[in-house]
């Protein structure tokens, strides 16, 4: 029995932290998760981090970070693969565990964005983007998910209230989550009256900058899953069951359709195939709303929404408590926060700990499967993994 | 039977191609590659780059290339581990095709680092090293192995002439390899009267900057390799049959004992275990040489050598046309180059083509067995294959 496990998660509280550096925080999520694990250690590290090469002047940093969390001399490298970052580092920690060549693997991810001022973060950001074809002509990050807003509001007839529904909800999640880095709830007035970013996208409708790191350790077998539960005192155990990558072109100017993210719909598709079930299976699950736009892009091309429905359905009151799928209990990227190369581990961290019932915050209603949903870009690349729980 | 095939490899010239972006020198390598397979197409890819955030303000590299080469959609990712990143590419293509969670991958390695001018280029480099600990205070990279290498040769008594058959051996080498950047002999007078970049380094001691890409094909078992080598005439495999990664504290300060690269100790011991081979088995290897010291000590910690006897057994003619194992035959990352994230890939490269009889530069003596050594940082991080051949 080859079955990969999330034996131990940990996460740091995501927020501005000017006074500690990007080794500090990692570590602290790091070692949590391995006390989660009851004190079970890595034997390799997978990081994945968007940003330091900008914003920190630090390569090496898979070295840097073992190094700095008292596991020196162990595999470690980064990925990155932008915003997807966290995500993408989860499959080749899945890889590597699956291949049998090492016995635990811990996958981390972790992004510090007060390295540096907004306007040059802005910059790093768009580096998701295509820098020869995009970035060179001026435009942004924000920018180029606006004109994806405003062409599907005016096709599908939505205006701008009608897709504040998701940040509003996302608040008020977030004001139940510890972790979350905007933990208060907001008002239809305050999301309309926020300032324009890149028109229609206003402050509100946008995921914060902020600093977070999470880490997730990963085993094979059930017998050893088990042992490691037994230590800890849990029943539980959390099956990585499937996970799936896809990508796109970067540029948006050479996509079929841009309101289409087909590198979601076949992350999902194979993710789905590997974990042997189908999406109505699905009972929870962590979708990634850098924007407003992107949240309902995500309900629909995961397969949760019919393309178009998504704002209506969720004003509706779809995908909230009760549901099938619950979703983004945790406040999302929107609230929660999106520390970029962190974002994707986040995720599965709570997932992991929706599925064990032990989330500290909005509690969905005892999921036995999840699916976590991280992209980088707009989509350039999907990462989706399936999470289910044995008993 | 699970063993992993070699089936393809390709690699671009090295040189300073400023009207060449890295898409383009790429996707060449890439599809040179593909062809050298008989037209099997990657089903995924793994691309090492250290500084396209850096010099390219380019993110998403992964899913870029992958689009650029005619293969959108594929998953795609990049791994950054400094001028290891080549090598540690390798490490997450191998547990993918290994885990089978796909049945061909591609892994690559990119560098363009004429997109920047050289002094920006030297920071950039930099970034290897600990930016809160070294570079903070003013030391380039060249700096800290000029250091090391000052060290050396005080404790065992070296000249700087008798450091300087390395380069001097490696040019000669590289003047029969057509892909190498620096295809031309030198002379010791040369070597010595080359300006100091840092003491006691000189320019010849150091490897050019330079671009260049390279990919290598992956499959997994005998049978879809004898099919691949049968549609292409060969009929010669390669197997990955080991491969080892291992890293080290990022800052030298805090090492034991900066004189011996324990990461690379370590990588060639798991790499050979895999692989079910000693040392004495290896018939050929390339290895890290961005210094004249690196190469000496890659020498003496993978274990060819005794420490601080490298220099004096490389002058006496060891290691050269003949011996056991014979070394840098493509002229190192010294004379061939070193297009940074590239160049772990490009040793594999040279290393299977050596093995099938096929490498155009100078060529080794029929090797069964080869073994590359790819570092990043001052071996912070290091990864080692063994490869053999099947007949």
């Amino acid at each position: 029995m080859d079955s990969v496990f999330i034996v131990g998660v940990g996460m740091t509280k995501i927020g501005r932290f000017y006074e500690q550096s990007a080794r500090e925080l990692f570590s602290q999520a790091l070692w949590k998760a391995i006390e989660d694990a009851g004190g079970v250690k890595p034997k390799a590290l997978v990081v994945g981090n968007m940003m330091s090469s900008v914003l920190m002047n630090q390569d090496s940093l898979g070295a840097l970070l073992a190094d700095y969390a008292g596991l020196r001399g162990i595999p470690a490298f980064k990925v990155e693969a932008a915003c997807g970052s966290g995500g993408a580092a989860l499959y080749a920690g899945y890889a590597m565990i699956k291949a049998g060549i090492t016995d635990v693997v811990a996958v981390g991810g972790i992004e510090k964005q007060t390295e540096a001022t907004t306007p040059y973060v802005t910059r790093a950001l768009a580096q998701a983007a295509d820098a020869d074809f995009e970035v060179f002509y001026g435009v942004s990050f924000t920018g180029l998910n606006a004109m994806i807003a405003r062409l599907y509001m005016q096709l599908f007839g939505y205006s701008e209230e009608d897709l504040s529904h998701w940040p509003l909800k996302m608040h008020e999640y977030a004001s139940y989550n510890p972790y979350a880095q905007l933990p208060r709830k907001t008002s239809m007035k305050e999301i309309l009256e926020s300032p324009i970013i890149a028109d229609p996208i206003r402050l509100f409708h946008a995921a914060p900058l902020g600093d977070g790191a999470a880490a997730v350790l990963l085993v094979r077998g059930e017998e050893r899953a088990r042992e490691i539960a037994k230590s800890t005192g849990r029943d539980t155990l959390v099956e990585l069951a499937g996970i799936g990558m896809a990508t796109d072109s970067v540029d948006l100017a050479s996509r079929n359709n841009i309101l289409v993210m087909e590198s979601t719909v076949k992350a999902t598709q194979e993710a789905l195939k590997m974990a042997g079930l189908s999406l109505k299976d699905i009972d929870y699950a962590e979708i990634h709303d850098a924007f407003h736009i992107t949240g309902y892009a995500a309900l629909e091309d995961i397969g949760f929404a019919p393309k178009g429905e998504a704002p209506k359905l969720f004003k509706e009151g779809r995908f909230q408590k009760g549901d099938k799928p619950e979703v983004n209990f945790s406040g999302g990227l929107k609230a929660r926060g999106h520390p970029v190369g962190a974002t994707g581990i986040y995720q599965v961290v709570e997932s992991v700990m929706q599925l064990r019932g032990d989330f500290p915050g909005f509690k969905a209603s005892n999921p036995a499967t999840a699916l976590t949903h991280n992209i980088g870009g707009v989509s350039t690349i999907a990462v989706v993994s399936v999470l289910k729980r044995w008993r």
